[in-house]
């Protein structure tokens, strides 16, 4: 049976919206009636309005082609700014905030093509106050967070392509949950500008697709890099596996998906060996929550100020503890993270890849949370590329995978890996 | 004579606004007068409501004491968000632009109890086309920018303090041209929220005073850091001058203020030695120049697509340029900056801090525009903490003076060292 337009990847797609062979009426209204279906369930918009969506569409078919978006749909983490949709940053303090302008993340996309769907839901202010989204793998599940409705769409198959943001594990922790691909490019190649900033040092805008290869598309774009157009396999990497230090955290699912890529790419050709962790680095988690706290605690200092009231417990907990910790003791700790982000370069002499757990299992019941990010928060603190992989399932047969990590700047490098890998992990048995 | 209420330096009259010797309402009264008698000439607001001005400073004097700039007028660069004022960013773009948030950095100063006297102009887009505002010395000249308006308006004491911005040269530069003291802190040590982003590598928030102690003060603000209340001399330093590639660019009166601060400050008993630049970091200003265009380019995605025509050509030119630079030639770039800015790290082995041009020389004539960044633009790559010291005059009786340059995250240092050196530069003769 064909697929349903709507279950098109990204590549797939663009490939007959370019050629004219699919409009981008079409392809609104295949996502458009299977958000209609799901979302009375899944609740992954913040901000959905068909009769913009179809207007867009209509005018991108009667126009020429913008770029290698072109007709796409694209769902937008309610982080980004959006000129012509409210954007509310998961909080009640901007219920009624409409910006000038768009985020340029997302003006790069609509000058590719891209056909705006809709915001996705984050949590609030991308902390860990959930929203309502549902996993949609169970209902009953958390999508993660906090980029929650990005990866609920895209695993839904709402929208081929999502945005996200990333300050702990806000786009690897909901990919791995929702079984998807998710991509936190390099700290730096992604311009912020009309993105809603909690921690200078450490936000990154990335994105969700169902394959590597759609994850690339977006990030050709995002990065400004064409080379990412042309994705080739890395076949047969050196891979260093890392449990890190919070291996103890890590679920029967996550120990049995990691013990199964070593295996599984070991038999394809690849060179696995494990990483030893020396014992100084034990505290690396602590040292990125601190960080993200004490910067959390600054650049919220407006609605701390404005808004106390209308700031959930939990996020006004991170905010005080970040006012507790001194300028002085964040230079210690900013300093601390720079010298282990540079002896952790070195691993990329020995191994061309550092594949490592994503989350410590299968997604949460919606009443824990969004889940732990203490698997990617490391990542995020240096800055390197990051993408998820889903190959695997837990008890309840939600989705499970594995983190691929890269060093600064090889983006393109890292997902041909990621590509071989994710085709080798999902072809064993 | 005693001074007027609005020629108090900010550290003066933050005493007085704490003793309640002195009320919000009269300082604001104070800075209103002189802006109303000086502003058609000096035109350095793009926004001010004195009713507005007044209701806030009469709210501060009724309530408890907030901090530590309790009743201090301040003055905000109209790239920082406001919530209570139009932020148009210097573009007619933003002509109708009323943001719903306060930028962080300002948010930090208004928790500290700062009274928000208006929005000061900036160029467009903090970018190279000028705004209406005219040097309060010679009004045939050029401020400086993009922080025009925050430099003349503290210069002109219409507020003792306000917050700037710097890309390029943007604090230093219009500091230098008005003869106060401009700090540009560590890059990331002031949070951008709410600050419209230019180049996530580059932005820097910071501010002008009259004096290197009233810097201070808004430093311990922005930056959080107690440590900056409590600033003392730090005599005697070791001092290298570094003339740069640039030299040659240098106007007399520069190259006069150079040698007299060399003789000068090794009399006062400072260790003066001069700074010989190998050869292979020529390139530098071009190389600051193409990751600004590059990271321009892609910050103003939105701006290019939807409103190109209301760019400048100036700024049109600089995100041209920005788009025909590839990711891969700008990574080169990154690199480049990144080897050479852990070169320069070793100077400071040697020298307590580095000093140099602020400026070619005093002030351009307003047609020749904002003058040029050239000597700002390393330390702007390289986020190393600058303040310029104004000491000097040049041929036209106009402001000229030398930047201090320290090691990223010394800021207290380095203002303590400025402190000293100011003093005994102004004192000669």
């Amino acid at each position: 049976m064909a697929k349903a337009l709507n279950q098109l990847g990204a590549l797939e797609a663009v490939q007959r919206l370019q050629r004219r062979e699919l409009s981008a009426e079409q392809m609104a209204r295949a996502c458009l009636a299977r958000i209609e279906q799901r979302e009375p369930d899944v609740r992954a918009w913040a901000e959905l309005v068909p009769d913009q969506v179809l207007a867009q569409a209509r005018a991108l078919d009667a126009g020429s082609l913008r770029g290698i978006l072109h007709g796409l749909p694209l769902g937008v983490k309610d982080m980004l700014d959006t000129h012509d949709l409210p954007t509310r940053y998961g909080s009640s303090i901007y219920a009624q905030h409409q910006p000038a302008a768009d985020a340029a993340a997302l003006a790069l996309c609509r000058s590719a093509g891209a056909l705006v769907m809709g915001k996705t839901v984050t949590t609030e202010l991308a902390s860990y106050q959930p929203g309502p989204t549902r996993n949609p793998h169970n209902l009953s599940c958390t999508p993660g967070g906090s980029s929650s409705g990005s990866a609920a769409a895209v695993a839904d198959d709402m929208v081929p392509l999502a945005l996200g943001s990333q300050t702990a594990g806000s786009i690897v922790r909901p990919a791995a949950y929702c079984g998807i691909v998710g991509f936190k490019p390099t700290f730096g190649r992604v311009p912020r500008a009309g993105s809603k900033l909690l921690c200078d040092s450490l936000d990154t805008l990335g994105g969700f697709a169902r394959n590597v290869d759609d994850a690339a598309l977006l990030a050709s774009v995002l990065l400004g890099d064409a080379r990412l157009l042309d994705l080739q396999d890395v076949p047969q990497p050196r891979v260093g596996m890392l449990r890190t230090f919070q291996w103890r955290h890590a679920l029967p699912e996550t120990r049995e998906a990691f013990e199964q890529a070593a295996s599984v790419l070991a038999r394809a050709g690849a060179q696995v060996e494990e990483i030893e962790l020396p014992a100084q680095d034990c505290g690396l988690v602590q040292l990125h929550a601190d960080i993200m706290a004490f910067e959390t605690a600054r650049s919220l200092a407006f609605e701390r100020a404005e808004y106390g009231g209308q700031l959930s417990p939990r996020l006004m907990a991170i905010v005080e503890a970040g006012a507790a910790i001194t300028a002085e003791e964040n230079q210690v700790h900013q300093a601390r993270a720079q010298l282990t982000r540079q002896r952790s370069l070195q691993w990329f002499e020995r191994y061309d890849v550092v594949l490592g757990p994503s989350t410590t299992g299968e997604a949460p019941f919606l009443d824990q949370g969004t889940g732990d990010p203490l698997f990617c928060r490391v990542w995020t603190l240096f800055g390197f590329p990051t993408v998820h992989l889903p190959f695997a399932s837990g008890p309840q047969g939600l989705p499970v995978g594995l983190q691929a990590v890269g060093p600064p700047q090889a983006d393109h490098r890292l997902l041909g890996i990621a590509r071989w890998m994710h085709r080798v992990l999902s072809q064993r048995d």
